[in-house]
């Protein structure tokens, strides 16, 4: 049985249940209806990971070692993500689709069984947790090639719209404390199925790299009762140098410290704190320069990078007023035949260096003819 | 002319001036002296980068945009780390050598002018500062072939003195606050060189991993009176599953939240704080201890495993009593044909998944006939 539910910008999202019980969501422009049932045959569910505790850092690696039989390369007629043709029975019953999301089927974080919370972080005598949250897969088109940039303006703001419904839900469960939506592209990033895709990792922790950003926020906000991001937004809109496209809600530059070889970050001109608090018009708006900002990534060298792309939000439960919405896309490719590689500085020291200027690659991607 | 200084173990530096001003000093154990002068035409400096302060996360970024045009790929037949042969001039003038380490050509930080010091870090105002620090290149043998693992264990002890006295001497400078000394191996972590060295980056600043094992260190001394690691060396030691390799002076273990596939740290039983703090008993049974691990982690799949090997250390001017030496060696190869990549997880939140588990890869690394 489909549950239906209408979003914004006259969405539909259609949810049912596949055959081993994961739930796939189908979000559609056209009203339609969704009922096509999962042929496949019931499979178990694997198990749930093991958060570690890291006593050097204080912070949590998740082991789930029970992902690894995962199956990485389908053959090739089969892709998991393309649309159920006939007897090729895929991820998605349906035979078409706009945008859907399911389910992780070997997901790094699950749902917990009851009340969950994390274990005391006491040094190296602290106990092992459970690994809980939500890892879903969301599809951008139904059609296996192309990428991000070759989606209508129409088909980003579906997107969008389903990216704002899974913030919305996920913020509802107790036990999630922090959502990031991303999505890698490239073989040079791990990328094995190349269908146009991301992910949503939904953790039931602080991820370490927001944990220190909402820290540094804090203590910047105590030291001048002022939102650490939007200063270094209004730095960038005065330095002027670095910006790469521009509208009337949006603005994407190169940050001043950038640490890959291209960086973009993608703000609303009116800060929110995460994808659900995004205005109507601020929601219209991001089609057009999400589309830009990628057509000038490719366009630099005229082909595909590979890169990370990720929403950075204000954690779930804290920090609301702290954290801003941001799309930081950053590639590690700085000449078509050369990567920047995460070595022994970046690495095991954390400390980044860089051997472009940010505002020769702002240049770069500014000087691409669309 | 040369300087020549006595150090420990019977060897022997000997500085020598290269063509361009910089440095290059040979580490012998049989009494060598040298003396053969760099033929090169003089180059000029490359200019010293830029320090830029990443204000989300108050970490610096190191700008070395004067390094871009260095040159990656020589000539198959003059690999700039072997010795002179008659007229191909390298790195190093003298035709045959143990150990050398040289200032890197294309250094990311550079000796400053005069006294230095960090700008104040006050949010996206901060100003740029210089790059300050030292980049050195050390060479493990002259010969080309080969690795780390195929060295001697006297040729370990000399290298192992070479980055000894390359702590003590950097330590001495007073724009330096904390040492790293590192090996990159493999293509997949970006070598060009196959040549078997490392690299010794001597920052002026504390690099972000150090500054947050560091607060992690000095919470738990508050809380406990205890030394963190001490405690982690303790709980691996009692717990024996993670172990790989042991002797007198030195335990080698997987940790118990490892973030790699493979990944071991090698620490002395009695702490101390670097390199320059061990003892000549600790110094003398770690070439064993060293070559034994690192022929562990290449038989476990029969290849060259591609890896980062860093000695992490105390900070030169604090925290001399917080942290403690330790060699990390971390591999991203997961199985013969897979690496493991650091997406969006990883590499945008800081939140490191692991499919396999520590106790694992620990009983792999055990089970190598040596």
């Amino acid at each position: 049985m489909s549950e239906q539910k209408k979003l914004s910008a006259g969405v539909i999202r259609n949810n049912l249940a596949m055959a081993d019980g994961r739930t796939i969501r189908y979000y559609d422009s056209q009203g339609q209806s969704r009922s096509a049932q999962d042929q496949r045959p019931k499979e178990e569910q694997p198990g749930i990971g093991e958060l570690r505790l890291d006593p050097l850092l204080n912070e949590w690696v998740v082991m789930a070692a029970h992902r690894q039989g995962r199956i990485f390369l389908p053959p090739k007629e089969l892709c998991p993500l393309c649309p159920t043709k006939g007897e090729l029975l895929t991820e998605v019953p349906d035979t078409n689709y706009e945008v859907v999301v399911f389910d992780n089927r070997s997901p790094s974080l699950r749902k917990p069984e009851g009340d969950w919370a994390a274990p005391d972080m006491v040094g190296p005598e602290t106990d092992a947790g459970t690994a809980a949250g939500k890892c879903e897969v969301i599809c951008f088109t139904d059609n296996h090639g192309g990428s991000f940039k070759d989606l209508t303006p129409q088909r980003v703001r579906v997107l969008l719209e389903a990216w704002i419904d899974r913030v919305r839900e996920l913020s509802q469960e107790p036990y999630i404390h922090h959502i990031a939506p991303f999505e890698n592209r490239g073989e040079e990033v791990g990328v094995t199925l190349s269908h146009p895709h991301g992910q949503i990792y939904a953790y039931s922790y602080l991820p370490s790299r927001v944990q220190k950003m909402l820290a540094v926020a804090r203590k910047y906000m105590d030291e001048t009762g002022k939102v650490l991001f939007d200063d270094v937004l209004a730095r960038e809109l005065k330095d002027q140098v670095r910006i790469v496209a521009k509208n009337a809600h949006w603005v994407a530059f190169v940050p001043y410290a950038a640490r890959y070889p291209f960086e973009i970050h993608v703000a609303p001109l009116n800060p929110v704190a995460d994808l659900a608090e995004l205005t109507p018009e601020q929601a219209d708006a991001f089609p057009e320069i999400s589309l830009e900002v990628m057509r000038r990534l490719d366009g630099v060298f005229g082909i595909d990078m590979a890169y990370i792309a990720t929403w950075h939000q204000a954690p779930v439960r804290e920090g609301r007023d702290l954290l801003r919405l941001h799309w930081q896309i950053t590639s590690v490719r700085r000449a078509p035949g050369k990567l920047k590689y995460l070595a022994g500085s970046e690495s095991a020291m954390g400390a980044f260096i860089m051997d472009l200027k940010p505002e020769q690659s702002a240049g770069q991607l500014r000087d691409v003819e669309l």
